[in-house]
């Protein structure tokens, strides 16, 4: 069983990976971004997003129906049919589900944004959660089916409605239930870098207790990716290997260990 | 067993298709359309429809990369997963599919839309198709697993590659293998109407071997429509009821045998 994340940028090597995958032959289950998709969506729509500062300065994304119509569109829609595809072509009987579908993915709405606006204390109203729960035996009955789950947001909240949540904790909360031997992260570039600017600073290998230390060290969203993969392995232990997916065979060279293994 | 193709446009009553259905209780497979979120995206995102007259003088509406895109945003993104939100909402398990989800509809590409341009006739590249066949094991296999199975376009052609089809041709196809004990069309109207300007003129029974005489009178999409429904009789002896999405019980009353009924 393999795990795999394909980051949501435009370079990643979609042919590549289905052809991977299809010569690959075992199961599998697929999480994917769509980020450039819904940016590109989202600038056409003239859909603008949110940026609100919380009480405590620190900025967040809101999300509100219109980002969840973009993100339905873009991950549901363009994103996530066109990986089921790409892989149907090379005979692998793919599925694409959001965590909506069957429910499969629950999560437990976040509190509102408690923003400052004007010298008040607002709380905005926030369509995001953190992935709480998975439906094991609906993801079981489709593996044992031969089929591979292809899954993006949105997820449910505890009443079923579509909201949005981090990738990455997706796949540490699934990891917590498949326990695949090993774990790939696709990204658009090397493996995790010493460096950012410099693709020649790549880390091949790290333990797991390290991680925590880039974490400190590290800005923005690839902060947040860090913590992910502290969560994902506080849930099961496993082989994580954050590989090139810009590569003419990322999943191969993943698994053969090219990248930045964490084990 | 019940078989539900939901129309796609904006006033179908979703919230009390839902509804009706979690009071059921039953068996159902679900179809829908998104042309009124198709079209309305579709003039936001200024992608217009391409009209080809064929070589026999008949229009057609060319199906490019760019109308599929559309689809999957409209179709497999937007309303799909609303509709599938709708259900969980109210504890119906539905999971939301495209024909190419799993390689559940496989159609036969149609060849391209011949066209007169300019005195020359020209082979137009067509990405659509006449669907052909359902994976029946996948489809079964969710319905024992209690899941309510949300499908709409685009399908898979021949290589696996994303298509258009008419739902109505996938009712019809899905029937052949289903046989449900009734089919509802929900469309925004009462039912089939004599004149298509006067709701009050609402046919309420209708035999199967009349269709055809009212196909041969009728014009556009109500023509196709009522050849979809003649394929429907060919394929699985029924009970169809054409009724009205729009009202408070739209599942309901359809299945009470309100609106016409062909039998």
């Amino acid at each position: 069983m393999v795990l795999v994340k394909i980051g949501g940028g435009r370079a990643i090597n979609l042919e590549g990976v289905a052809g991977d995958l299809a010569a690959l032959g075992q199961r599998a289950v697929l999480v994917h971004g769509a980020n450039a998709w819904r940016d590109e969506l989202g600038d056409r729509l003239g859909v603008a997003s949110t940026v609100v500062t919380s009480a405590s300065g620190y900025e967040s994304v809101l999300t509100d129906e219109a980002t969840v119509d973009l993100m339905l569109m873009a991950y549901a829609g363009l994103r996530n049919k066109r990986i089921v595809e790409a892989l149907l072509r090379r005979g692998v009987k793919a599925v694409g589900l959001t965590g909506l579908d069957g429910g499969l993915v629950r999560g437990r709405r976040n509190a509102g944004i408690r923003s400052r606006e004007g010298g008040k204390i607002l709380v905005r109203r926030d369509l995001s959660a953190k992935p709480a729960s998975v439906d094991e035996a609906l993801l079981r009955l489709l593996l044992d089916a031969g089929v591979t789950p292809v899954l993006t947001v949105p997820i449910a909240d505890e009443e079923g409605a579509a909201v949005n949540t981090e990738n990455d904790e997706v796949v540490a909360l699934l990891q917590g239930v498949l326990r695949a031997e090993t774990v790939v992260q696709l990204i658009e570039a090397p493996g995790l870098l010493a460096d950012r600017d410099d693709p020649a600073s790549l880390l091949p290998r790290l333990a797991p207790s390290e991680v925590a230390r880039w974490e400190e060290r590290a800005e923005g969203r690839f902060k947040r990716k860090l913590h992910a993969i502290s969560k994902l392995f506080a849930s099961a232990p496993t082989r994580l290997v954050i590989a090139d997916g810009r590569s003419e065979h990322p999943l191969r060279d993943a698994l053969e260990g090219k990248g930045t293994v964490i084990q």
